[in-house]
């Protein structure tokens, strides 16, 4: 997906938002937003807006001196989703589906995101969790889904936010045993999780953590190191969580099942999606010898 | 009024809105863009934000070609409150005090701004008329408006939005006859009036009306020419009329009635007042010889 002019508003927002987190609203604060401004001045339009938040969160780093102010905001989701997880696992293993019941909690879990506000809202996490039994989401893509997972014996899965990452503990226990590698961000990157995250959410004891090598928010393959790549390339299956990684793996050239909910109205716009929608969606990449434009072989893949 | 952090995802966005009135989302929407960021990047922040709002419209005008942006959106606010006219009429001359409701439609007329938002919106319209009789608002600051009206025999009123100047008009009917000068912007900014505007409006025939000389959103004294700031300092009473004049003219070194609606969050913070709030703000200049703070000095004059 491309930068829209839309997404700049949200680029400033965050930037003050997450300065604020550490270091208030005075010299450093005004000094952040200028160099912020004057680099979005300058941005590529034709690269996913992760690629210029990866630029914004550096610059926020940097100039505050705090390697990751969203640490706080990490920990405290961490924390509450483990204090959930007795609950969801047994509405789990009392579903109709299980693993249909596993994705939806993923889906609900993708609500701990930091990037459009960074105010605690216990309410919308419970709200979140609440709605995982009901919410509608897309059946075929789902059944596609498990259908892919029963016969794969190398998944990747590309994690998104910290505390989410709970969550996607308990999908994995329902994919093929020994056979999921979790990615993680290099670095600390708004509250996307990083290896001592997954760790803490105990995705070590079912899946073998990795990082993709970059902390951009979602996953911009040019930066991700190549041992991450080799393993996308290979992967008998990927599935990528959040909005990020749909905004920079969506016109990927392999297929790959995204699991997420839809914050925002660019991207909501660029999927022909709602705001508040929960998806699952498969894309796959264009067959070279097929003729179809982008938004038909876009719609036939969801 | 100081700039604020968080004036600065409103300039964009207001770039983006302001720009697709004309010029869509394509090139030149882009390039509109880039100039304001650079242009933020650099921005005094000692400044009131009308400071940033004019330069960042003087970059729309130049690169879309369009001298007036809002112009169709200023000719169907004027069209849309002469619409109204003899409904209010009739109302404030039923009212127990005609005054108070000239003033309290005066401020409904407020609604008018498309600032922060570009659609149209009668809904939003028909409801800021509706509360008009019954909104809460400063009955002391009323009160002491009346009683200078009364005496004055040289007034200033400072126009806002046009179609407001409707409701203007009305108010201006109910004070001393002949000693009322309308003031408006220079050239078009926003949905600001310009000379025609007020024209349209009927202003014309119940005040003389001058330009500020100036064209950013509220009024830039340094900016306006030397006869209107001649008027300015020798008038009885100076009545301004929106948001952008209280953060322009509220530290002025003359006293001044504001009625304004408030609209956005950093300027209901700076007053500590609330969005949505109605106000008459009578606002005196500091006493030299006195050590009060400027917060108790304001909450003293509101």
């Amino acid at each position: 997906m491309r930068t829209y002019l839309d997404c700049v508003p949200c680029f400033v927002r965050q930037t003050i938002d997450a300065t604020r987190l550490v270091a208030g609203d005075g010299e450093i604060a005004e000094r952040v937003l200028r160099r912020v401004l004057a680099a979005t001045a300058r941005m590529r339009m034709d690269r996913p807006p992760p690629f210029m938040g990866r630029e914004i969160h550096r610059i926020i780093r940097q100039e505050t001196g705090s390697e990751d102010p969203y640490a706080s905001l990490k920990k405290r989701s961490t924390r509450t989703a483990l204090d959930l997880v007795k609950r969801v696992e047994s509405l789990i293993a009392a579903a109709p589906d299980p693993f249909e019941a596993a994705v939806r909690f993923a889906i609900a879990g993708n609500v701990m995101d930091y990037a459009l506000a960074t105010t605690w809202d216990t309410e919308k996490i419970s709200a979140s969790i609440e709605k995982a039994v009901s919410c509608p989401i897309n059946t075929e893509s789902l059944r596609l889904l498990k259908q892919s997972a029963s016969q794969a014996r190398d998944i990747l899965y590309i994690g998104d936010n910290a505390g989410e990452t709970v969550f996607d503990r308990l999908l994995i226990e329902h994919l093929p045993k020994d056979a999921v590698t979790y990615a993680v961000k290099g670095s600390p990157v708004v509250n996307d999780a990083v290896y001592s995250d997954a760790e803490d959410a105990g995705v070590g004891s079912v899946a073998r953590i990795v990082s993709t090598g970059c902390n951009a928010p979602g996953t911009i393959l040019d930066l991700c190191n190549p041992e991450f790549v080799d393993l996308f390339e290979a992967a008998d299956l990927v599935i990528a969580k959040g909005q990020a990684n749909l905004e920079t793996l969506g016109d990927s050239r392999r297929d790959i099942f995204f699991l997420t909910q839809i914050k925002c109205a660019v991207v909501a716009r660029d999927l022909s999606a709602q705001v508040g929608d929960w998806l699952v969606v498969h894309r796959q990449p264009a067959d070279p010898t097929s003729a179809s434009s982008p938004a038909t072989q876009r719609h036939a893949a969801s």
